[in-house]
């Protein structure tokens, strides 16, 4: 029996491997460019969705290398929704993953060209490393995960919800669903989709994938109140200074703490319906719950 | 015998009424983004790349259902570099297509993810409406023409380029041919592939696009020295008066007109070896060479 950490740091070392790999080297032109590609997408972060990926696929019995491509794309587009995000006329973070944001590194106008190269080789590397047919149903699933209606929309939220008639909890929810769950239970339903899974199941590791983001993203604010600016590798306390919404400032702590749990309850009980070998995933949500970066 | 200002604009009308059909309604949620990327994307511009895609399916016997959502996500992808080009941190421009830009309509942060949407909404578009193998070689052929080794290469060597020691005339010719011809090859390697083309003839349909490309561009520089603000629908003379590098400012108007009519007789000479039928292609390259905006 294989321990979580272990398969954790083991999907690290794959996809870290694959993007060192996979991803242009700072040796051709225009260097720069492949620089700061390079240094916001390798050796940080927690590689959790391109773990989703791989990991959906392992427990419904794909194939590992039919889903390496994916994960590594996954991680792309994470990595460029994030240097976007942090962007002066965004969120205007100087810190991320322990590091200097991409512009305070190498300028806004590279920083904004690098998430831009992220979210096109994304798209290419799928083409370039799956079949056809798995191509097309991967992108279509990644798409609707990352466009106006799922990523995008949800960061158009974040921003504007104080100038939106929309009651504070459906808008607080509607931004974690799209800003984070969203590429999470994508990331699930792609692994589904290389593993050849049938359509019902992919669906229902989708639906585990929500209750799973919703939960990692109401942790992910509970450690903004809670937590050390050294572990988490970013600004803490910035959500309450700023003007943000977060479960914590809405709902406080406790109430937060009471709906990290009910959702991966949720997730628990969906990934359990799919099979027995979906123990990991279930060990994961627990292991949310508790994490502390 | 149909003439090119014909097929041009109801080419215009076509890829227009397919944008409208297919980007998000700004009636839907977030509706201020999805007016944003209407804004840009829809009623302005040349709609030249949507119809090389076209016009290449149609001169090699495709049907033109087939190319046409390939057609919208390469105006997509257009588009998405104009807007982000566009922006404070790079050109800092205000005036496009004869209107604001997006940054000054609606914001930095909301033109920045205007841009995204579009630049994700491209493939997602490829893949639900193109069978799986044509998806996936489109996606391959414009994933390089828009990458970091097309035309985000290309913009940064255009705003980087008196920094790096590179001979001026190669980087001159290096940020033309990324910048601006790679996406107007890839369009017509697209369409060939639409149409199901040998490999040869999509590989000499890329290579007029080259030409075409690099005769284009030289044209646009120097109507930028010699052209009207009101006809081109942005600000001219900027490139002179900015640190650009530019056909004209570097090797003169006569020069340049002269290397633009070279790059046309390649093109002319690379589309007669096809086909009869690409007169019209032909026609076009002629005309872009008296083109006034």
């Amino acid at each position: 029996m294989i321990s979580l950490e272990d398969r954790l740091s083991e999907n690290r070392r794959l996809v870290e491997n694959w993007l060192k790999d996979n991803l242009p080297s700072p040796e051709e032109f225009p260097q720069k460019m492949h620089e700061a590609v390079r240094y916001s997408c390798i050796g940080a972060g927690k590689y959790l969705r391109s773990f989703l990926v791989l990991e959906a696929c392992r427990v419904l019995g794909g194939k590992m290398e039919k889903a390496l491509p994916v994960a590594g794309a996954i991680e792309m587009l994470h990595t460029y929704s994030l240097i976007h995000d942090d962007l002066p006329a965004m969120d205007d973070d100087d810190l991320r993953r322990g590091k200097p944001t991409s512009h305070k590194k190498f300028g806004e106008d590279m920083a904004i060209l690098a998430g831009d190269a992220l979210c096109t080789f994304a798209w290419q590397v799928i083409a370039d490393f799956t079949e056809p047919m798995i191509c097309s149903k991967v992108i279509k699933i990644i798409g609707r995960a990352v466009g106006t209606k799922g990523m995008i929309g949800g960061q158009v939220a974040d921003m504007h919800w104080n100038r939106m008639s929309i009651p504070k909890p459906k808008i607080l929810r509607y931004i974690h669903r799209h800003k984070t769950a969203a590429l999470i239970s994508a990331s699930l339903g792609c692994g589904s989709v290389c593993a050849g899974a049938d359509p019902g199941i992919t669906q229902e590791m989708e639906r585990a994938g929500v209750y799973l983001g919703m939960e990692f993203q109401i942790v992910d604010d509970i450690l903004d109140e809670t937590g050390e600016e050294e572990k988490m590798g970013k600004k803490v306390k910035k959500d309450s200074s700023a003007n943000k919404l977060t479960y914590p400032n809405y709902y406080g702590l406790d109430t937060s703490k009471f709906l990290a749990q009910k959702y991966a309850e949720k997730a628990c009980l969906s990934f359990s319906s799919i099979n027995d070998r979906c123990e990991s995933l279930v060990e994961l949500t627990e292991f949310i719950l508790k994490r502390s970066n």
